[in-house]
């Protein structure tokens, strides 16, 4: 394991106004225009976009967020940027989420590497360094901005699976808590729980390392601070939960998730349900497996007031809860980290079942 | 503050034996021999220095850790590297507490900038990339591996300065706790006690922001774990203190210091004393100041058995105590930071003079 961090970041109010000045440097060596790859909601939000300086012969790219990324997707962007004379841009930026962060390490890849993005989809089959990337967070806690991975579907094989490289990490994250203050209540809470929920995984798997162990701590940590409180959208708590993203995504380079990870992939397959919400669905059955987590959840959730879906994953046909089975236990390095090598013989058909119908 | 991270880490049992892997790139590409700074203790342990497979034609300087660096010391390292025809080394590796981390930083810096030591000394007076250079930490404690600075000491002018850079990072760190095995107690603890008096004054400061709070907190609780625990020096203990070091040097780049550290430094420049057990006794007189830390300082002393020198500096000549006082009262940023503006309103010279009278 040689771990490798995103070279420089920042944090902290106004710190989006950097964005320019962290540019210039790759503008004028490299005689090219700027990338951005942008959420749609920032659409509606002219002046944040104001900020960020867009050039003349700059792309700005919206993401739509409705669906997570696709190889195939990846794959028209990389073609379109390339009919218009951008394979070469002078840097990437991904302002959004961990969908439109995982879009543009996905672009920044391809643009040098060549060939299509499910070409890349395993484990350090990037073979030379990415366009130069800047990751702006306006959502907390997917993590992306600090792993390096980017998650894709590629819907003709069925895989959900990034391109797991070196050069998939960020150059540069800004963080700054501004950008997180018109997230929807919801979403801050769901996107908030993956970075406890990953970290709560971590530290009772049985794969563990004294580094993996302290990020998933403190981000536990910086989560109490901000979900416990009155106003887990104060200025304070969004800059906490920033930081508590960057640190869980530094949590995942070193460790593996557990049991809950998989259940929230199963239903995100065959439901199409949003992992982060996903997760939260997933709680719902995880009192026998990670019974203090279960409860420390739960009162989060009552703290601050959240309706997390129930019942999504009752009376569904058989042949569902056969591909629900199957894109669950498929996850074999997480679930070995939470049951151990003979994982099969708790969750065998019927155990899973049960599960999926208590959520 | 756009913070520098090491750009990779490696951690856990047996890690060292990466390090050849890690130099091969490095010694293709540059077709140059590796400059090797190991502390001079490992001179009577081969089979550690064996692991290093040291190449023919590779350099390899004992650094001798009675007295911090000086920049007269690195300008004749340079120079002597210079004569050998050493000028541009493949990778430098500096293998070693403190001292030794920080003088291949700074030798790695100058071999590509030119001119001496302390043209350096300062913020950002580093122009040019250094040599590509990996940390192999056999002291937990200070945060060297993970610093943009690497203290020197320079007679002429009497300034104790680093050079400030994110040159000065290193590129690669292998924390490896079997190589913190054969370190004498004292010295453990001394170290250790680097790391948690550091973020101890970081997190009483009133300069604070959310992502040094959260290295502070996470590098406080790992000391926690180790020196309230029977057997300090377990090799899970030396693995968690291997990485409170390299949390609390990621801590250091975002936060100040406090009252602690201007007083250590004193102790230093006049008395001689190093850096770790000069903190540890400043925290003799720290009750007023830092009460819980004072508390839990102490409690650690106790569990561990460790003796603190005591009286060190009492009956002094007046000359000293000016000295002394001169010494202290100049670090004026982290004496702000846990004093405010006014900090020599509190701090007179009487109240100095008493607070060393009372180590």
């Amino acid at each position: 394991m040689n771990v490798r961090n995103v070279l420089r970041y920042t944090v902290g109010e106004g710190s989006l106004a950097e964005l320019p000045q962290l540019l210039k440097p790759h503008r004028s060596i490299h005689d090219g225009p700027v990338v951005f790859f942008i959420d749609e909601f920032f659409q509606s939000r002219p002046q944040i976009v104001a900020q960020l300086s867009i050039s003349e012969g700059d792309k700005v790219l919206y993401v739509s967020t409705t669906d997570e990324p696709s190889t195939g997707q990846i794959d028209q962007i990389v073609e379109q940027l390339q009919a218009g004379g951008l394979n070469k841009p002078a840097a990437i930026v991904g302002m959004g989420g961990g969908i439109t962060m995982d879009v543009a390490k996905a672009v920044a890849n391809l643009l040098t590497n060549g060939g299509h993005a499910e070409d890349y989809q395993g484990w350090d089959l990037v073979k030379v360094p990415a366009i130069y990337k800047i990751a702006v967070p306006t959502l907390s806690g997917t993590g992306a901005e600090a792993t390096r991975t980017c998650v894709m579907t590629n819907k003709r094989t069925g895989l959900k699976l990034g391109m797991n490289s070196d050069f998939t990490v960020y150059d540069q994250i800004i963080m700054d808590p501004e950008l997180t203050a018109t997230v929807p209540r919801n979403q801050y809470f769901f996107t908030g729980m993956d970075a406890y929920i990953h970290c709560v995984e971590a530290l009772a798997g049985s794969y563990r390392n004294a580094i993996g162990d302290a990020y998933s701590r403190e981000t536990i940590n910086l989560c109490r601070q901000v979900f416990l409180d009155g106003d887990m959208m104060s200025f304070r708590n969004r800059e906490r939960l920033m930081v508590a993203s960057y640190l869980g995504g530094c949590s995942i380079a070193t460790s593996y998730v557990g049991l809950i990870h998989p259940f929230s992939a199963g239903l995100s397959v065959v439901l199409g349900l949003h992992h982060c919400v996903a997760n939260c669905i997933v709680m719902r059955a995880m009192q026998p497996y990670y019974p203090n987590a279960y409860k420390e959840f739960w009162a989060f959730v009552n703290k601050q007031n959240i309706e997390i879906p129930e019942g999504v994953a009752r009376n569904l046909s058989d042949n569902q809860y056969e591909q629900l089975f199957a894109s669950t236990i498929i996850h074999q390095k997480p679930l070995t980290n939470a049951l151990g090598e003979s994982y099969r013989d708790v969750l065998n058909r019927d155990t899973v079942k049960s599960i999926f119908m208590n959520m």
